[in-house]
């Protein structure tokens, strides 16, 4: 099976599993617009392909790591669009969840989605139950205090702060704990796939702050021009935006670089390759060199 | 050391863990503003007084459940509190935290305590990590979908609800958790205590409905008159007022006789019944039957 068809299977369990006989309606259907459709998925998928390149001996928790993951991801955009941050009418090309639904229901679907996100984790340790505390220590601390995707967003109701810092726990932190999961899971040292998550987390976020500058709204499927709106940290407004676009090519060439020798690495980097190219277009980036050149 | 003592201690050692150097500051402050000083916590005690009936012969263990338990009860008061649903100035006799820190860090405190509630009960779990999946079922449930705390908030979003399916999650299902996690953690059956805590959830929601007609905000430490001003579902609105402090004795009552044959039974039973006094005292209840007969 296909990793991204084990991971869309994965979210469909989990987010099912929530809709029982007397949930709130309103509720259940909040969350599911909330995961589905997805984005690229790329966290979960990084989780995945780490795991089965560690040998992926529990199938079952692995895919319950990149769920997680996943859950937490979509949680973080949920409560980012409220109106009092960025307030985001559009997120994936269509209604964002406070949008569709209401605040309160925004508000509630983030909740209920880093709980699901535990619960989904929790439940899936049945094989290999003494891999999740460590599964546990990893995700949370991606997530929470002190350097977390939380501890991220809440950098920008400090008045000073500095990029790295920022982006490392607003985004890196994510991506890094994907990698260290997937390890994790399949009961490897997740030590020599650190650095693959962080110099990706790094490259996925400068490559946010390229878009944010040099597209539409509708091919980012979200509102554009945000973190100059919104006085944002950004690598963009830092180093201009073909520094930006340098970068960014300098911290995909370390993430490729940082592959571990392993029996699905050619996989792997062919993966990173794929995603960049995704983010940040050739085309756009000649294009941007081109005219400030 | 006391129940209480272990309690807060185990609290204090939670929120510093997220305080590590270089964890935003306007979020620790909010996180440790929504976690003290505290209201009775009565979950937390509840759930280690199960956990000593039981032999509590993994202190760490059931320290930890309590305090994610109350984490998470934090976290609900915090999001409860915000301008999208009660808007509520004051929480426990000073500022709510979207009032001391703003909207956006409330929304981030909420959301880290949550993940910080699971942390503390994944780092907990190294004497007897089999017992932690099962924790997670238990407290997961008691939080998200499809019965738990946010499942509760998420009713008050419905035009049509009855009053036991929301009163259930909104505050049952943390308590039931608090008397489960408590037998789970000292690793016995939970079985025979889950009806206490039932019958306990069920008895503090319909005190709350009862206080929030018959006390000022100051005595409250939060708003008065909340339910009939957002329309909510009440005990005191439907049975009235006199009905529903009847209502209340019973449903204590059911408590005790709930309490299974063990060690601390009589201390059990004497907790019951001096948080039902201070629920809802004596002189007032007998103050309100006067005036209404």
């Amino acid at each position: 099976m296909k990793p991204i068809t084990r991971i869309e299977q994965a979210l469909a369990v989990a987010i099912a599993s929530g809709e029982e006989e007397g949930c709130p309606p309103k509720l259940a259907g909040a969350i599911r617009h909330a995961v589905f459709p997805g984005g690229a998925r790329i966290r979960p998928q990084l989780c995945l392909a780490v795991a089965q390149a560690c040998g992926d001996d529990d199938p079952v928790l692995s895919e319950a790591a990149a769920t997680a993951i996943e859950l937490l991801h979509c949680a973080s955009l949920v409560h980012d669009d409220l109106p009092c941050f960025d307030d985001a009418p559009t997120r994936r090309g269509r209604a964002s969840v406070h949008f569709a639904f209401g605040e309160p229901l925004a508000v509630l679907a983030g909740d209920a989605l880093i709980v699901l996100a535990f619960q989904t984790l929790g439940s899936a340790a049945t094989q290999s139950p003494l891999r999740l505390p460590l599964l546990m220590k990893t995700i949370g601390r991606a997530t929470g205090m002190p350097h977390g995707i939380v501890a991220g967003q809440a950098w920008e109701c400090e008045p000073r702060v500095s990029l790295a810092d920022y982006q490392r726990a607003k985004t890196g932190s994510l991506f890094a704990a994907a990698t260290i999961a997937g390890a994790q899971a399949a009961g490897a040292d997740s030590a020599p796939w650190r650095a693959l998550g962080e110099w990706l987390g790094e490259a996925y976020q400068v490559a946010d702050d390229i878009r944010d500058v040099a597209c539409d709204s509708s091919s980012l499927g979200k509102p554009a021009g945000q973190d100059v709106a919104l006085c944002r940290p950004s690598a963009a407004r830092e180093l201009g935006l073909e520094g930006a676009i340098h970068h960014f090519d300098r911290l995909v060439a370390a993430a490729i670089q940082a592959i571990p020798p392993c029996p699905g690495a050619e996989q792997m980097r062919a993966l990173v390759r794929f995603e960049a190219e995704r983010l940040v277009p050739k085309a756009i980036a000649e294009e941007v060199i081109r005219v400030e050149a």
